[in-house]
């Protein structure tokens, strides 16, 4: 097992910087040697923060680098192709954020570009680390509820993001359930054949004129005979709402809680408990996890659980979800690249 | 007020002998003087049973007695259309089981007869006076969420019912749903514009034979905007699962528990309580409120809160639904009968 | 079976005409034909609002009334023992709040008289009718939780009764923590043998006129090895909150709910649901299936399940907590009349 | 503030472990350069496994290194007065387990040496670092629920550890309530006057060699004018229960949760979910948050928020509180070392 993997994190935003964090302080195994932002100021200001010793306005620096063991790519999405091939190609091993692209070949280059460089590459679909959604995979594995025939997912934000950021998020379908198309894949074991989907603006009237909605559903069916379908919506104004069911043969899983606190309050207006106000909150230790497995992997010199294939997979889904919601109809998946096997 | 309302049940079914075990022994004003079911022995089980004075196999002796005030049909619904129109001839209220009837153009005679024969008609939509559902009203009308943004539906059924049942059910929209479209109005406070419905045969391969299936989705927009989805489900193993959910501008409203008693068990394999096992347990309240209401109507010489119309209403959803499940196309409303103010 | 019972209930406070109500609407095969009450006028109103042909201000009168069958005394505590044996003596069968009398001589004067006559008397442990307590005694009867070595009780008032009423209440033991002495003794199928108490006034100084305290906690041992805890208080400003517990040596059962609706609101301001704010809401359904057994108990010429003995029990048990808080000593019980198997 | 603070934890038993190994990989700032043990073998192993430079079987050791700053004392009770007198007397600052000694004597005379030798000293109450309780507190002193007036603490075990332990444990009531007498003071926000206790051996017949019981419940008051009780057990078989309350004159705080995973399993036999098993899964963060904050203030040089006088608090309740159990009389405090004020 190596000592220790030399980092750095690209892309400073709220993302980056958690990862930055959580490398810097809280995985063991792991070394933030360089952190890199086209905004000097905040790579300088992070670089003190955390104390890391190296920051960069300019990413080639770290390609060039042959200290560096690994990137994290934390840019926007439509830098992603771009850094990874480069990543690759300089023999970087790769966390990048989800979606992998916002565009099916760009992915099947970068799978390319990835396979023959021989690095290994893990996609940021944090809620397969998140303690409740793994220990549903275990109970599931486990047949506690027979054979998976349903899947419900259901994603709401505390509110929308801004107009800049929904103009380059790929809509809500590819920014907001592609982590329920990713762990509907996780939890079901099974692939993707088809999908419905309907959106509507409730609210966000700005939205269209991004041809976005803030309210959608989207209807699946599985290889296995299973379907399930996947509500999100920006408009949760009591906070963020992560709900998993997965119905079975023999019973149900109820995956996750919108408590924050473990305390209620009983007053004369009734019992109350917090309710969990947004991601960071809800998959603190989601995040950690995931990094930490990133790292192990890479001292052990073993593949990720969760690859640039299932990143390719979550996005043929929600780019055929954009198609539905776009013509009226149910979209069939080809699925060129699917993964032997899921589960 | 008048003292006490003269009642007959017709169809002694599971349905029907509640209502006239309700009527009987808990509906005060309520006489139930005439039970009749086209099997002789059971309208007399019953009668003997209850302490009704009456029992006939023949419905039109019903009709024919002019003590009786009031119908209560609660017989297979393709036989509703005509009950209603000779129950109305006749100048008896009625009381009919959901839905109204199959068929639109049906129940726009059933509306026709009961308008021109002064008397009143009240449909099962039993939701309504369940007490979770009808506070959840209270509170939006109150405010409590803002205003009504989405509504979310689940009606899971622990199991199907037998072939011989889905074969006149109607299907999984006109059986199952349509409480849900029912309540969607009721709770949304605005009429459904278009549905887009998917469904599969995920256990039950028999439906096949009869066009039906067994997991079903609808999406909905509402004229004042706002959207929803209802999903049922003949496959809940676990026991029955009936779910609402308003999101509004404000927050949100989450209706119904799974929990059946108020006690939990905790032992080494967790802490465990009861499911709900089928709607009579769920609904109890509902049924017996349901027909207090009805009662309670006639003896003010009040209109019931829920009647033909609102049969109709949510029978034109179910319709609408079934066609989109089968042509894979949104369907519109045209909504020509629709109530003036559905709050 | 009987058809009917003739009753007649004296006392017209808030639960004499809750039983009256129940009585005159509720109970099939009860038939109330007399209220009386002191006052006049509440008898009166009480009578032509229930529609019940008879009501007096004497209560001679119904003892003299040879059509009577059964009395439900709901008068103060101090009136029960010569209400009850004037009941007795005409031969009346007896339904009786709790506590049977304030005083143990006069219990046992009282179960003589009761035993001679032959009547049978009821008295108003409602817990032992909710469902939740009921749906208890039934697991831990089918061993879910193995042997019972543990109860743990609280009840809480969401405020203090006025002065007048605590003057005359026999103090927070006998009467609060006499329902958890009784439903104590139900639930762990042991009598009890010794107590400790303590108790504080936190809240309302005017108590100690009464040499009375709002809160206060009784330590049980029982005769089967367990043990317990009792908390009773005046002062849950949230709402009326009543819990049991019982732990077992292979479990544990909780019973109850502070959940008055099956609603939840979520807003900014966290998940919140009501609260049940009294007892009639909470108790609404154990007050009615009590006079429904008491009635059919009647009708079938059966002895009730719990009888004047169990009040008296709970009645030694209280006195023996009174004593024990005005001493700071513990107490033994001697259990003199103890009921040959609870369970 | 001091970049790091060199540490040696002394005592490798179940605790000690965790604090090594929250040292050597989760706590930012800590270096951990040195354990001990008296079993040589464990001492090495331990130091291998985490990577710590030096190990060893002799604390006297650990005094004489000048290098190391702070000491983590995880030995018996019994040891604990002797090792913080000559961590402080060799100018170390201390963390020490709960409870501080068995005796107040010692107490006294650890307190003085601490104070002379102007270390700090932070007592190991993780459960004021659990984000429960630390919520609650912070509710409390919002004002969210009016002026304490009444705790109420459940403190149950899955079982009971073996004779070995029970005999050097100090009893019930120092081993296991001492944790909610810290608590109580923590949320209450007054210093305990009197105490009454009680407690009787359930399950294991073997602790009456010692003088222990396995079910015990204290009565408190406080200085404010409050009041309280809490319940100890070793016999909750079903896992690991702890619960607290505080009751205010607006409202009351309810804190904890029996819930393992956020994953609920609904099947046929109900609704269920995993209970936590024991104390590493209830506090694992609380644990890990009490360390950042003893490294914390040393490097900032403050002073820890829970100390020597909290551990002296503590002990004097539960010394009082076994008196009471002894004698069965109440036992009033007299508080000669209370905090200035513990809010």
């Amino acid at each position: 097992m190596k000592e220790r993997i030399r980092c750095a994190v690209l892309g400073l935003g709220r993302l980056g910087y958690w990862h930055a964090e959580n490398l810097a302080t809280r995985i063991n195994g792991a070394q933030l040697d360089c952190v890199a932002d086209p905004f000097a100021e905040q790579a300088e200001k992070v670089a003190r923060e955390l104390g890391v010793k190296k920051w960069t306005q300019f990413t080639y620096e770290v390609f060039e680098d042959s200290s560096i063991d690994a990137v994290i790519i934390a840019t926007p999405t439509s830098t992603h192709a771009d850094l990874i091939k480069r990543a690759a190609n300089s023999g970087k091993h790769i966390f990048v954020e989800k979606p992998l692209t916002h565009d099916l070949d760009e992915a099947d280059e970068v799978i390319q570009e990835i396979n023959q460089n021989h690095v290994v590459c893990q996609v940021g679909f944090m809620r397969r680390f998140d303690p409740a959604y793994a220990e549903a995979r275990k109970r599931i594995l486990a047949g506690d509820i027979g054979k998976p025939i349903y899947f419900k997912g259901v994603s709401r934000d505390p509110g929308s993001p801004p107009a800049e950021f929904i103009k380059n998020s790929g809509g809500i379908f590819l920014d907001m359930s592609i982590h329920d198309y990713d762990i509907a894949r996780f939890l079901m074991g099974s692939e993707v054949t088809s999908v419905s989907s309907h959106g509507n603006i409730l609210v966000n009237s700005f939205m269209e004129e991004f041809n976005d909605v803030d309210q959608a559903i989207t209807y699946l069916t599985f290889e296995s005979g299973a379907a399930g379908d996947i509500e999100a919506s920006r408009n949760a104004f009591y906070g963020y709402d992560i709900r998993g069911e997965v119905i079975g043969t023999e019973g149900s899983i109820v995956i996750g809680s919108l408590k924050y606190h473990d305390v209620q309050i009983l007053t004369s207006r009734g019992s109350t408990h917090d309710i969990v106000p947004a991601f960071p909150e809800r998959f603190k230790d989601a995040y950690q996890l995931e990094m930490a497995h990133f790292i192990d992997c890479l001292r052990k010199n073993e593949k990720p659980s969760v690859t640039e294939i299932d990143g390719k997979m979550a996005l043929e889904i929600g780019v055929a979800a954009r198609k539905s919601f776009e013509t009226g109809e149910k979209v069939h998946l080809e699925n060129t690249r699917k993964c032997s096997s899921p589960m």
